[in-house]
């Protein structure tokens, strides 16, 4: 407990907890052991230290006589709060002059400006939650998207953790009975059951691999799936691109009283994210100089989980746009072909065009555009979730799993091939630490650095 | 009653309380008579309906079988709130899917997303504020300096309104006294006292003097001094304006957890705003085609509040700058004359520029700026407020107040030169009309449209 964010957990933090810019209200919140008689100090109205928890109470800021805004101030009592701690919520007029007044007042009174996450990571070290629900909050936070918000909601309900924590403690168990045949090394008794310890180490491995399995679609939800749109200049990438984005932005501006930062090149298709990476698309490779660019778009495009290839039938005869697809199916990515521009050829040309398995829109009059939204849906082959799916999304996870599952095979390798006990005990010790990792049971202080400051402050 | 702000003005609203961006939580914000039940409706973990005003609930929002959030609901019984209906705020994580999602649902539930203002004119509308109050929290939450903030917090806490309310009151009686002798006309009585009513005229007409008077120094506060940065190409002026913006950026980026939008050009000098305007400077005007980029110069310096005149002494010698300067002084603005890049000369050469009466500073090296700052201050001439201070800030008000002091005018003028009691009631009326709109106790939909529309949706 050495590190700067594990130093001054028994202060009172205070941070602003709402978003900046435009807005009504904003929310300062104050958390620790002198929560309330620091807020008390400062609000005028009732007296704080006297409230029930779970109450809100009408009344002023001041700094010394200075009525700094009328404000309302919610009473929490620990351990019935987020942190579960004392909080103090104070919910003021948002203005940036008013905030940080009252900000820098109860600094003045002995609050501490809170370090990014420093709530959430009270909330864990008191024992409101496990630490893959505490990267949950800042998932949940972060999504924008159906499926990033359903795979966060359900780490933040327990999800996955619940599971693992349980089958670790039946582990614990055995890895005691296995240190106390330690105690008796000299008599040669096993009170582990090796073959009820196999049956566990087996059923605890085949949780650990489906989860790690669902890592890749978890991924996908959580930071959408990577897409390119391929093709010659001037086959109408940007069009295509267009015809997503417009639509989208008039469905997000369509909601009353929220405005996305930015859509950048972003489209929701069925609740799922599709992010358009950019590239300088199949160019004519007959150019040496270019050879080079189009070898980084081959690599983007290799990286990307599907790729859009977008062909002009105008510019190209129907053995050119074949060559080209040969070309993309190499890249072993599943990928779509479109015919654009359709609005301009002839019956006869498109009933030829037919035999290339294509899609055929026109991004410019948005013909065409949701049935290839389907079809791009339909490529990803995402398994249907249930509500109660539960995905590993985040990487610290799935590389602990991973630990986690060579342990694992190691301490049923020494079962079949039998080890001593002590060698036993300590491949158990390795996996249950790394099962640990997961839920935060076990935890190093930059293991905690390494999440909470990730998170915004008053979080 | 038939604008659009107006027809529905007993559905229930919601909206989104908060700032957009990054943040840990957001409010959503329900106000109206079906605010509770709408809120219960999708709230599962307490029924809501049965909840204490001012309490606050754990619990889930729920579409369906499908958990959208852990939240707390607030909940506020009317007319104990801001709007004086039934309110529920909804705490949530701070993800714009999240809380577009649960205003969506709100709304397929029976609540309307609220219009720019919505909240604060149901407030007006219910008694809770009158209207220069309700134009105050707008103006609060804009605050971004001591003086700002401190107007505008005066004025939304009753401020002159109540002043003048009380004096409109006793006007209104004396109105009626008038109109009552219109019923006798034939027999020639006077039921109001005229002297009395002078005196009382005279009474408002002081105060609203008073008021009209603070209205310069209160738009100065509110919006910020007009400052221009005059002189010559090369003199320092972007220098001097970052020597100023720098120490703000640090002043501004200590405060945890807030960031400023913009910073672009404004400096806070003891809790004034000082705004600098962008010229291009004085230059030669022997070049004809300058000659008009000069003149729009001048005109800005003729609007600015205060002038920095500055001069580098390298470049021009104590003649040219004196001329300089009675230039500038010929603008009739207050200005303080600045010489720049005093760490290049000579004592001597500094002796002799003495004579000018002027500001010593290298702005490269920061030497010199917090005189110029206190100079700065001093120029603008503002008075000493007390935190009692009423100060009119408000264009609408100011109009309304002049108009006001025309009727009181023509009303006492009527007084000294009889007229008949029907044409002196005529006048009466006419002011209180004025004097009834700074309140909102006279007000037309337009009116409350232009007012509230500025207002951002959610409050």
């Amino acid at each position: 407990m050495s590190t700067a964010i594990m130093t001054d957990h028994r202060d009172t933090i205070v941070a602003l907890a709402t978003a900046t810019g435009s807005g009504a209200i904003a929310i300062i919140r104050l958390s620790g052991p002198e929560a309330i008689t620091i807020a008390n100090k400062v609000f005028h109205g009732k007296d704080l230290t006297k409230q029930a928890s779970h109450t809100i109470h009408f009344g002023t800021v001041r700094d010394g006589s200075e009525v700094l805004d009328e404000v309302l101030a919610s009473v929490f009592v620990g351990p019935n709060s987020y942190t579960r701690e004392d909080v103090v919520e104070i919910s003021t007029h948002n203005s940036t002059y008013i905030i940080s007044r009252v900000i820098q007042l109860l600094i003045r009174q002995g609050a501490r400006a809170a370090k990014p996450g420093e709530f959430t990571l009270r909330a864990f070290l008191n024992g409101g939650m496990d630490l893959s629900q505490a990267e949950a909050v800042a998932d949940l936070i972060a999504s924008n998207s159906a499926a990033s918000h359903q795979v966060a909601m359900q780490q933040m309900r327990g999800g996955f953790s619940n599971q693992l924590q349980q089958l670790r403690e039946q582990l614990i168990q055995f890895a005691s009975l296995i240190e106390l045949e330690l105690d008796f090394s000299e008599e040669d008794v096993e009170f582990a059951n090796r073959e009820q310890l196999k049956a566990l180490l087996l059923e605890i491995g085949s949780v650990v691999r489906r989860l790690i399995a669902s890592f890749e679609q978890g991924n996908v939800l959580k930071n959408g799936v990577p897409v390119v749109i391929a093709g010659k200049p001037n086959v109408g990438k940007s069009t295509l691109l267009n015809a997503f984005l417009n639509e989208e932005r008039a469905i997000v501006s369509d909601i009353a009283g929220t405005t996305r930062d930015t859509i950048e090149d972003e489209i929701n298709i069925g609740g799922v994210r599709f992010r358009f990476i950019d590239t300088a698309g199949i160019r004519d490779t007959k150019d040496v100089i270019e050879a080079q660019g189009v070898e980084r778009t081959r690599e983007k495009m290799r990286q990307a989980r599907l790729i859009i290839y977008l062909a002009d039938p105008q510019q190209d005869d129907i053995s050119e746009i074949r060559s080209q697809q040969d070309e993309v199916a190499q890249l072993g990515v599943p990928f779509v072909t479109v015919i654009n521009k359709t609005d301009l050829l002839r019956p006869a040309h498109i009933d030829e065009l037919r035999t290339l398995g294509a899609l055929f829109i026109s991004a410019k009059n948005k013909v065409g555009v949701e049935e290839l939204k389907g079809e791009l849906l339909q490529k990803v082959n995402l398994h249907k979730l249930n509500t109660d799916d539960v995905l590993v999304s985040n990487v610290r996870h799935v590389e602990a799993l991973q630990k986690t599952q060579e342990s694992l095979e190691k301490v049923v390798h020494g079962i079949d091939n039998p080890i001593t006990s002590d060698f036993l005990a300590m491949d158990i010790r390795q996996a249950l630490h790394h099962l640990g990792e997961i839920t935060g049971t076990v935890s190093t202080d930059d293991l905690l650095e390494h999440i909470f400051s990730k998170f915004c402050i008053g979080k």
